[in-house]
Order: C-alpha cells, then structure tokens, then sequence
C-alpha cells in the first residue's frame, strides 16, 4: 500500500444529527408540499444557528490533555457487565433511528428510518434498524407462537417454536428495503439527509430454516404448487403472494436470529419470513402460516397497495424485487465540510437481482466518473460499501453514485427512470441520487433538471 | 434441497441461561478448586427444580392460542422508534454476557463471558460482545481524545479523531479472543457452560483506517523500524509490541467503527487497535499512541502476563497468534435435549492463521468423525459457523468437533496439546472440547483421559 494523503487541519464532517428537531422537519415536509425548492437554505440557517464549533482544533497543538493527563488515564474505570446488555456510548446519543417526517398519520402504523449517515460497513446494529408497522409491534411470548403450513401439503402442520429452531438452520447477510423507501423523492420533494431519502434500508445477519425445508417436509405439492401465502400475525393482517421458484431456490428463510441473537420484537420477533432480494413488506412479521396455492393470492397489500401508478393511468402489480440502486452517505445531505482537502467518500450499493459488480462515482453531477473501490466480500443480495477517495477544492460540487449489478444492469437517472415510470409512483424508485457540495460546505439533496 | 427429517415432538433445546446465579457459580468453581468432579450434578440437580415445564407442547394440538386470537392479532400494537434506539424482546432477558465466576479480584480488572450458546451465525451483537479490562471501562469524549504516532518517523504526529475519520477506511470482519480463553480447563476444571469455557470470543465488522496508511504517511522507516508500541489510554498503561510485518500487510487498523455503529465503550470507544488473528490483550482500547522502533519492547503485559508456563520451567513469550481452534455451542453443558430424534449440532471455528478449511464433528469422543456444513463466506481470521445433522438416540454421547485451517493446522486434542505445553499454563488453549449428553439430556463438559 502506498497512500500519499494531504490532510488539512482536521474539521467536523460528521452529520450533525439533531441538526432538524421533529417539529422543522415537519415544516421543510409542509414547505416542500407547498412547491417551495428553497425550503432548504431555512432548515439549514435555523440548523447552522445550534451547531457547536468544533472543539476538537481549537485545542490542537498545545492540546492541555496531552499534557495533563485525563481522569481516565491515572483513575479506577467502571466495572464490567453493569447490565449484562451493553449500550452505545453517551456521545452517539444521537445517532438513532428517527421517526417519519409526517409521512404516515399515526404512529403505529408507520415508519422510522435508519441513521444511515451514521453507519459503517454494512451490517446494521439491530438497535438502528428501521421499523415499517402497519397495526403497531409486539412483543410476542415465543413459547405461546405457533406456525402453521397448510394449502397443497399432504400433511398441514402447526409447529412451535422450539421444534423449527431443532432444524437445519443456515446464515447469511441480506439487505430489507421497503419498497417505499427513496418514495417521498418522486415528486421533486427534496428531503433533506439520506436518513429520510434512503433510511427504510438495513442490512443483517439472518439465521432460519429454509423455507422449503419445511414445506418438503409437509409434503408440499411443488409442481403445482406455485405460490404461497405468507400470514403474519399481528392485527394488520399482512398477507403476501411468494412464487415458488423463489423459495426452491433454498434463499427464502424462516429466520429466527439476526446479528447473531433473535429477531428484535419491532422486526417480528420470534418468526419473520426472509425474502432475499424482495421488497420489505413480502418478509412477513410476526409470521404465522405459509399456504400453498396455485395462483396469486392478490391480497389487499398487493391489489391496493404496493403498485405503482405508471404514466398511462394502469398500475404495475408484484412488482416485487428491488432493483439495484446505491446512495453515497458520506458527505451526504445535511453534513457539513468544514474544511477542503482530502475526503474519502462512501456509500451502499445493493441490487435485488444477485451481486453488486461496479459503482461509478462522479463529483460534478454525471459528467465524469470514476469506479470505487468495493469492500469485500461483496455478497449477493447485501448491502456493499463503496468508497472513493476525493480532494475537494472548495468548490460546489455535485456527488452521485451509479451501481451496476452482476445481471448488467445500470442504475437509472431520475430522468430514464421517469421516461418509463412517470412521477406519481410511490414504490421502486431506484435512480441516481445527487447531493450538491456547496461553497459553504454545507451538503443539500438536488434534483438535476 | 431434499431433506427428509423424522421430527419427534419439539421439546426444550435453549440453554435455561438462568440455570447457574452467581452464588451457585461461586461454589461451583469453590468445589472445582477442591478437585471435585462431581460438582456438576449437584449443579444441575439445583438446576433442574428450577426449571419451568415447557409449555410448548402441553397446548400443543388443540392449543387454544389458535382457536382464539390473541391480542396481538386483534390489537392495536406499539409505535414507532419510542426512544430511537432499540432493545431485545423481554423474552431474550436471559440472554445476557455474564461476569467471570471467581476468575479476578475485582469487577474493573475482570471479564465478563459472551453467551456464545444462544448465539448464531457469526456476528456477535455488541451489547453482548465479551469484556476484558486491566482498570475499567471509560466512556472517553471523542472530540478530546488524541492519538499520536512517534519514534522512527520522519514526522511525529497528532490526530484527532475527525483527522483519522477522513482517511480512507476499510470495513472487515474478524473474531477476536482473549489469550485467556478457555484457560479454566488447563486443569481438570471443567466449567458448566461454553460461556465460561469460551465464551471470551467475539465476533464483529469493524471499520478504520489501516495503521500502515498513517505510518507512512508520518513517513515511518518500514526498513529499520520492525516493531510498533501500541498505547492506550486508561489507567492500565496497556502496551503490546506488534510486528511491522503485520502492520505491512494492511490487516491491522485504527478501528473506530464495530458492526455498523462506533466502538462501544467498554471496548474502546472511540479508538481500537484492530489486530487480527492476534490475542485480544494486543487489540489496544482507547488507542492513544503508536511507537516505531527496532526491537520488541518486553512490556509488563508481555514480560511478567500473557507468557505461557512450559513443562521444562521456561516460558513462552510473544506466542501472539490464536491457533486454530471449534467449539460446539448447540448442543452444549448446561442445555438439556428433552427428547432424542433430530438435533442440529452447531458451533464455530477460527484461526488467526487464515481461514478455516474444515471442521470434523465426532458424537462418540473421536473415534468416528463427519465432515460438517461450513456457512458461506469463510472469511480470513473470522469466525466461521459450521453445522451438522444429528439424530440422537438417546443413548449417552460424547460431542466433540476439531477444526483444520488452510495452512493444514489440526486442532490438537487435550493429549497432544499437554504434551508439549503441559497442565500450568493460563493462555492458547486450542483444544478439542468435549460435551457429554447423558441419557437424561443433560449436557455437561467433560475431559476425557
């Protein structure tokens, strides 16, 4: 490795997370509602106005605690497994998932979406994972939680708990994301941070059964069989339409486990259908019963809701696979560069269709890119973190990412997505994201005519 | 996929992590002192009065929990993010790292065990990730702490924090366990559970910049300079001498970021060595200060602790690397199998020489052995998760896995490793582990002669 780096004096690039308290979100969504595109250089005076001077270079060179030494270098620490649950640092209090902006009318159902600013890698602690509701979470008494399989089996059966975690079970890293997700971004509704545009997206560990483990085992009819039913159980009554091929691939799980402990109780605790590469509401929470059929079920989440609105009036239906899309969260919209000089910037990239192969980088709004270095392993149907190393001048700037997935397929602008799709969808919009770096240093979402 | 499983009832296969309080484990390790080797059915007698019946299969066929809906199915459940950074289910309470049983003088110069039995895949969530201090934990304020590279470079240096943030980060996993880990069983003492045996491992994605990069960019002579002193910050004055070929090959970091989010305090928030395939002791918390020089410094924690006591009287010094090594976390001492027929055996493997090629899992002791599942990706220096199918006869049993790395490296039994190391050492016990499943289904550690 041979990396020459010129550092300027080191300043905040960090999103200032409580930048927009709940209440100036609330009215950017209402300016924003009401056309107005400059609703942004408000957020961002008001936020300016709060924003603590970094404290970190006032004190740099003659910095007193290198030469007095800090209680915690001559003092007795704290003791081990105070709680036997540990918790993040009182300094990253406010990295958190972060409610939605008025998108939904109440609180139970409705959404929170992930600190992406904030996060490395690609796993998603457990604790930032973003929550999609439609009746509220549970926390359900695992012992008293029952799955049925019924439908086209030869033998219906209802399993507890404790018997589907004796069988052969399997781990892997997927990504979830609503199919909502990046939704508000359709109209010319410029959110302020990648929170907002692209939070209701997090990345795990899931550890399950196969699904066709189980349905082999009920003696599932799998050559007529082509669908199934997933039911979960909780008041909303969530029903969702699985082909078969889907889950003979063996990728389809019954997961119990995610980042190595059980499912959190608002991500479906004990039992959550795990549907690699699909939209989020088709992993079923809370799940309680597998059906199989042999025609679609045309539930009232996929007949009502979860279709887009094309440009001719009809809508799409089972449009149900997340095609590849990536988003830079580092700078991205509501960080603040303080200073020029080398940044390294970073991002996700995913794709519903396999593995992640390129992710172009441009800084000056799609004229010229260059390709990021990918962290391995890049894992099919997972969150890949990109990064690319920048040196900025000081100018505005305007940063995109364009991934490209194993099956070819590129990333689209807003304008090659909306020549096909229109503007009035909610659901599936993958197109390039544009965060403007202005002279400032203050990072603003744009939508390029 | 064609599996075909005989399913006998479900029955309780969860480690009843309630099993042992501290005062029982006090005794338990107070009797193992006094060379009882009894002490464990006194233990799990006790144990077993507390147990509750489970009442999974008590309802099972006409379970009243399917005929009438529950609340859950029927109510309004919980909102959104009602503190923005979640918790595990109520359920999961028991599910906690546990305090070192007698193992340290005081609770700030102790440990505390990750509960690797109700663990799966391979991330360890960081709420339950192991813990070792010399003198407590601190919660350290990232925008006051400084790290320093000094010695053979051209230019001395001072970073903060948002300076390193700006490098170009990688993101890797990688286990990391204590030289200490599983050093109870040296002796004859056999400790309950898998927590205590090895539950002093861990397992994360971690984020930061390679320390090579910042060597070189304070211009570090890589010729002359073959070593680096890692400082920390607390009260301990941990140094460890590291080798710079290590360093050369870009695997050791300036760790800031663990699963997602950064460092959690107790382990060394805001800034970690990350020294991969290498003891714990050498993966400095609260990072402050890199050293270049010629020559290994024979530090306190190398010269006088972390040695290895051989039979001749010597000791062993900078024996650094964790040898490959398994253990079987399902089932595992202090589960109980309440039925025989199908089980899934699960645990994991890891080496700090590279990947893990192979794990062999025998159920009669060693004398026969299967080759086991390894789940994807095998990942270099990282835990891998292997898992194999088991029907259980009811008979008693001896489970025993023993994992090959690709350097062609065998995990030793307890014979082979005691003789070369003999029976005094405290540290690298890479062992074959041995569970005993009595014909009563409970599981207990034993060691074979």
């Amino acid at each position: 490795m041979n990396v020459n780096i010129p550092i300027e004096p080191g300043r905040l690039r960090k999103a200032p997370e409580n930048f927009l308290d709940r209440q100036a979100i609330q009215t950017v969504a209402a300016q924003a509602k009401n056309g107005r595109r400059d609703f942004l250089r408000g957020a961002f005076t008001a936020a300016a106005s709060g924003l603590a001077v970094p404290v970190a270079l006032a004190q740099s060179a003659g910095d007193p605690n290198i030469l007095t030494l800090p209680e915690h270098s001559t003092g007795l620490g704290q003791a081990v497994a105070t709680d036997g649950y540990g918790k993040p640092s009182k300094y990253e209090a406010n990295v958190q998932r972060r409610p939605s902006p008025g998108l939904t009318q109440t609180r139970q159902a409705s959404v929170s979406f992930a600190p992406l600013q904030s996060l490395f890698g690609i796993v998603t602690p457990s604790g930032l994972h973003f929550e999609r509701h439609h009746q509220g979470w549970w926390d359900i008494d695992p012992a008293k939680h029952r799955f049925m399989v019924n439908g086209m089996v030869k033998a219906p059966r209802v399993f507890s708990m404790d018997e589907l975690m004796r069988l052969p079970a399997v781990s892997r890293f997927h990504f979830i994301e609503c199919g909502a997700n990046t939704g508000m971004e359709w109209g010319n509704v410029a959110v302020p941070t990648c929170q907002y545009t692209h939070g209701m997206l997090s990345c795990s560990e899931f550890t399950g059964v196969p699904l066709i483990t189980v349905l082999e085992q009920c003696g599932a009819d799998l050559k007529n069989g082509k669908f199934v039913l997933a039911e979960g159980a909780d008041g909303s009554g969530m029903t969702r339409t699985i082909p078969m091929d889907l889950i003979k691939s063996g990728e389809v799980l019954l997961a119990y486990g995610q980042n190595g402990e059980m499912l959190r109780p608002e991500n479906g605790y004990p039992l959550r259908l795990v549907v690699p590469g699909v939209q989020g509401v088709s992993w079923i929470k809370y799940l309680r019963r597998i059906e199989v059929g042999d025609k679609p079920w045309a539930a009232k989440d996929e007949e009502v809701h979860y279709i887009d609105l094309m440009p001719d009036g009809q809508h799409r239906q089972y449009s149900s696979i997340q095609e590849c899309k990536s988003v830079v969260t580092t700078p991205s919209g509501g960080q603040v560069l303080l200073d020029k000089g080398f940044f390294s910037i970073s991002g996700l990239a995913w794709s519903g269709r396999g593995k992640v192969k390129r992710v172009d980088v441009s800084v000056d709004g799609g004229r010229n890119w260059r390709t990021a270095r990918l962290e391995a392993p890049v894992m099919s149907k997972c969150l890949t973190r990109f990064s690319i190393d920048w040196a900025w001048d000081g100018k505005s700037a305007l940063i995109q990412s364009r991934a490209t997935d194993e099956t070819g397929y590129v990333q689209p602008t807003y304008q090659q997505l909306r020549a096909v799709r229109g503007k009035r969808s909610i659901y599936h919009n993958n197109a390039i994201q544009t965060w403007l770096v202005q002279e400032s240093g203050e990072v603003k979402n744009v939508h390029l005519a």
